[in-house]
């Protein structure tokens, strides 16, 4: 299955509606991946996204030393292995071979897509002023890809200790909003 | 219908799934409705939430001001409300009025709580360090209402130009999450 390239203006739509995601991070031979729900758009275009990634997780001090990431979006089809990276640490195991999923060589960036998800996008850090605070970095998306066989993805939203809310049905209304 | 006092401590709940917002601010007798689906959770307790509302729109100048707002998170059954407030300006009408929301005292802030909203969260600015540059406010959440008849909200989930995604089905994953 080939990923299209995705246009940056539409990146917003991916992010808005607040699914889980999946942040790839890697240095020095090491990868690894972390489970997030805590990120909101702050621009348009260039696509900026505003995450919240502690400094007790090990991407903590990959995406500082790097400052190169990639989101992937996952769909309720690996909800498991999403459960599974968001219950351990980067520190201690390999998470890509210990949960069976797929890296794959991302273009601008040196942190691997997820095969498995069903958009991916690159990202650079664009702002470290909220970090020591916070922990909250500013990225800018570089590079989109999108699965475009996915036509309704079943994205994971948390509600909370283990509880998710699967994507459900699209409704479409008359708007003047972006 | 009464709604009940929700625990700080269980307010990340309602905002990670990203969820459709209403904030409402007021001031000098005049109050503003604005809808908005970028924010995120900063913190678990007390809760921060960061949110981007543009210096284009009204509720910007009114939240500057007061320093207060509330968050009141909508359900399927007042969309068009939703997606009208989304595309109408509190510098030209009174959006309580034109939409037939029902505004109710909040207990802590200024700003009213919108009734028809199934739970609500009175705020107050807790950081304005990141406004000049991104429009991005830290809010601290000082008190959260809940209608404890709605069990599955079917929360609204922006998707880009109108479209939206209505909160699905729930299921449990074995979890050691917060």
């Amino acid at each position: 299955m080939a990923k299209r390239s995705f246009p940056l203006s539409k990146v917003y739509g991916l992010l808005e509606p607040g699914p889980v995601v999946m942040v790839t991070t890697a240095s020095g031979g090491r990868s690894n991946i972390m489970t997030m729900s805590w990120h909101t758009m702050i621009e348009f275009e260039p696509p900026l996204v505003g995450c919240v990634i502690s400094n007790r997780n090990y991407s903590f001090g990959l995406l500082k030393a790097t400052k190169e990431c990639v989101i992937n979006i996952p769909t309720m089809e690996i909800a498991e292995k999403v459960v599974d990276c968001g219950n351990t640490s980067g520190a201690k195991i390999d998470k890509f071979e210990t949960f069976c999923l797929t890296p794959k060589p991302a273009s601008q960036v040196g942190a691997p897509l997820i095969e498995e998800c069903y958009a991916n996008l690159e990202c650079r850090v664009a702002d470290t002023k909220m970090v020591a605070e916070y922990c909250l970095f500013v990225l800018e998306v570089i590079k989109a890809w999108i699965d475009p066989t996915v036509k309704t993805p079943r994205t994971l939203h948390h509600l909370g200790k283990g509880n998710f809310m699967v994507a459900g049905e699209k409704i479409k209304l008359k708007s003047k909003m972006k």
